[in-house]
């Protein structure tokens, strides 16, 4: 089952430049062959009409890559039409990278080449010499964040390691770049070793203002991050895990609240034990939850299971207090939360009725939800995705930009667990409660709204848990 | 003797906010003090005029911080005149960092979101997996470059640490930015072993198309670059070592050719024997110069120095033929060009005396020369520095935008020997061989065609060298 095919969409979407005599009812046959068959057209631009010949560039959408070869050929096929080229729109945007380090001025003359370069630099440096502190004030530190991986666990993609990573490093600088106004760079590494991933974030650290590990493999992630929030005095954010749990949460918090309960009244299971399974548990500990159960792909965590990776001996110890054993079915019953942070498909409608009633469901898994918003519907009161194309997206989107923003204003140390539910709270409050609805507990990640309140509640409750320094 | 404060620059500029009665010859008073005590005025904006008080904002450039506090206070002495600011432009200009991170395309939509990044961000990753030499044409890494420093050897500072040293790793990436179109982002290191700044580097070179080491103390620098090229497929280049060695070349095959000679048939003295006097020693030798004598602050290097580093020891064994002992002063005997890369003050014109006419003089300590121009010229035909106010700048901008530019063009695995030589070969002719002239035996910085020039240059010798890939 590949979803994400169900529907043509601009990520699979292809510029179609095509001849044919300038004649009425071409146009049309096209369009039709490229309709017919599924395509869903964008723009036609005319590139040029020459000698009676007509040349236009069509977007089409396709389903998948092999559809878009369908349409192409399907085209072609069409008498007196000549296909020049078929490009692909994902490709031809990825070409050269999708960022640019810019200049805040030009330094098209000798005055401002003398100062923002030698010699009038040499003062700056040795005021921050003078001043450690300095260097938030006068560089771009105080504004920017390394997006660190390994490449190891690359979206649904799994270890293509960190040449492969690279898109999408620079697509979450760009991310950063639009929701959060945070200057993000780009560094994969070429390790594997946890010790090695710490040791060289650790050196490249001073010209940052908070580190964000993202798409490294559990549980590799948790130690990383730990020892290198030891080592650095900025904040060290691995995304995977907490960007996750604080839209979680968020979208809990409200889901909660549409339905008359409080958080640490309901049963929750959490499918996937990996970097986003286990920072889900932890925040619903973190907020007085403890009917939890958490599922690995060898079922429910429980005190009878052995071999067991330190962080989910852990959770054995903190979670599943009535010892369910048995199969993600087994835990599902008369639990009122299903989290699925696993991979598609996982689970079927039939699991999902043993929960009790009003049963919510967050199916999180990209691109294929471990069950598909449609067949969850059948049986849940509240269903949430990963996916954009289904209401109550839960995309980290709307959490790190802000995280950061609010980390970055106060110069904070670290991100605590305070700056982490403050962040949830405000993602919640975008939507005022009279507006909450089963398919409208989290605010889209187009709501301009959310970064600005998030970094606001980052920032204050850094200042009340003593991390500020600004 | 501090030279840089003789004039006033924009390098020690402030913006002075005044306030005083809107009354015929208050401005000019202002404007009479400023000047009779040695201030230089720029722009003379009016903030605003109420109920009869004048608020201007006047921009004076001084010579020397303290200069600038003495022409405020002269101000703040004029009846009727209040002071409301006076902000240094230097500092102004660095607040928040000079460069930014930038979005080649905005993501406010759901199609350009999911092109960018997750859904369709995966077939680009996917690709680079299957292909990783696509990681060339589908990120950043096709025209990014890491500006290195571990901030041991900063300007003329010295160890001021990595923090201090960001402005200095910013402002060479507006450098790269504005003359080069790379894009380079500063990395500042948090360590001093050679072997973990290796190691460091050659983790995060996957996404970047190149290395510049920038302010690397020597002999540290030389055993880094080695290192670190065996460990990466991307050109490592310290500049201080070789940006410099390319543009000292490009003004000696100039002024020998001014003069009709060979660069062989002339004896060299190289003071200063840290990273650019060893490049250029190097350089000097690679183009069939054995007639050099590198002085270091004991004196020249010779067969009999003890104690000598181990790449002092290489120069010994490769210069100084004659094996001439003693103090620069003694090496200058007979000697046609001077090249001066060590500190300021450290020669004086009479040391110059004893050199063959005609002499060549580069004296290229900054901000202060080894020996000021005006005193240099009393004796030498030809004298260049590293200063912009003075004729015949020997800046590293001239060579490494375009040697970046031209490696990452052809995907150049590293930098060799002929493409450093294409690239000082390339800048001395952008000046016709008719135009050379004492006063202009290298380009200006501002002559958009070295860039061009260069990396052209660069890229035919990479290809020649057989180290291009694209």
């Amino acid at each position: 089952m590949k979803p994400e095919s169900l529907n043509p969409s601009a990520s699979h979407s292809f510029l179609l430049r095509l001849s044919y005599p300038n004649k009425i009812g071409m146009l049309a046959d096209v369009i039709r062959v490229l309709s017919d068959n599924g395509g869903d057209l964008g723009a036609m631009d005319i590139v040029s009409v020459q000698s009676g010949q007509m040349i236009r560039e069509i977007t089409v959408n396709a389903r998948s890559e092999e559809h878009a070869k369908q349409l192409e050929e399907k085209v072609a096929k069409l008498p007196q039409v000549t296909v020049l080229a078929a490009s692909d729109r994902v490709f031809l945007l990825h070409q050269g990278g999708k960022i640019h380090v810019e200049n805040k001025i030009p330094l098209t003359n000798r005055d401002t080449l003398s100062m923002a370069y030698t010699p009038g630099v040499a003062r700056v440096c040795e005021a921050i010499a003078a001043r450690p502190e300095l260097v938030y004030e006068l560089t771009i530190k105080s504004s920017s964040v390394a997006v660190v991986s390994d490449g190891s666990a690359v979206l649904g993609l799994g270890d293509i390691g960190p040449a492969a990573a690279m898109p999408v490093m620079e697509g979450k600088a760009m991310l950063f770049r639009e929701f959060g106004q945070v200057h993000a760079y780009p560094i994969c590494l070429a390790t594997r070793e946890p010790e090695e991933i710490v040791d060289t974030v650790a050196r490249i650290a001073v010209g940052f203002g908070g580190i964000n590990l993202e798409d490294i493999s559990a549980p590799r992630c948790f130690e990383i991050e730990e020892k290198l929030q030891e080592r650095v005095d900025i904040p060290v954010f691995h995304d995977d895990q907490h960007g996750t749990a604080i839209v979680v949460l968020a979208a809990l918090i409200n889901s909660a609240r549409l339905l008359g309960r409080e958080l640490p009244a309901q049963r929750y299971v959490i499918l996937g034990a990996g970097a986003a399974g286990v920072a889900v548990a932890k925040m619903l500990l973190k907020v007085g939850c403890r009917k939890i159960v958490v599922c690995d792909r060898s079922g429910t965590l429980h005190s009878g299971r052995s071999n067991l990776t330190p962080i989910k001996h852990w959770l054995v110890a903190q979670t599943n207090p009535d010892g369910i054993a048995g199969t993600v079915r087994d835990a599902l019953k008369g639990a009122d939360v299903f989290i699925g942070v696993s991979s598609g498909g996982r689970i079927s409608s039939e699991d999902l009725r043993g929960m009790s009633e009003p049963r919510t469901v967050f199916a999180l898994a990209n691109p294929t939800p471990e069950v598909m918003p449609e067949e969850a519907a059948q049986y849940a009161q509240i269903v949430a995705t990963g996916r954009s194309d289904y209401p109550n997206q839960i995309n980290n989107v709307l959490a790190f930009p802000g995280v950061f923003q609010g980390a970055l204003s106060v110069r904070a140390s670290r991100i605590t667990e305070g700056m982490k539910l403050a962040a949830a709270e405000a993602i919640a409050s975008c939507i005022p409660p009279s507006a909450v609805a089963p398919e409208y507990i989290i605010p889209s990640v187009f709501n301009r709204d959310v970064t600005k309140h998030v970094a606001q509640a980052v920032a204050q409750a850094a200042e009340k848990d003593g991390v500020a320094r600004a």
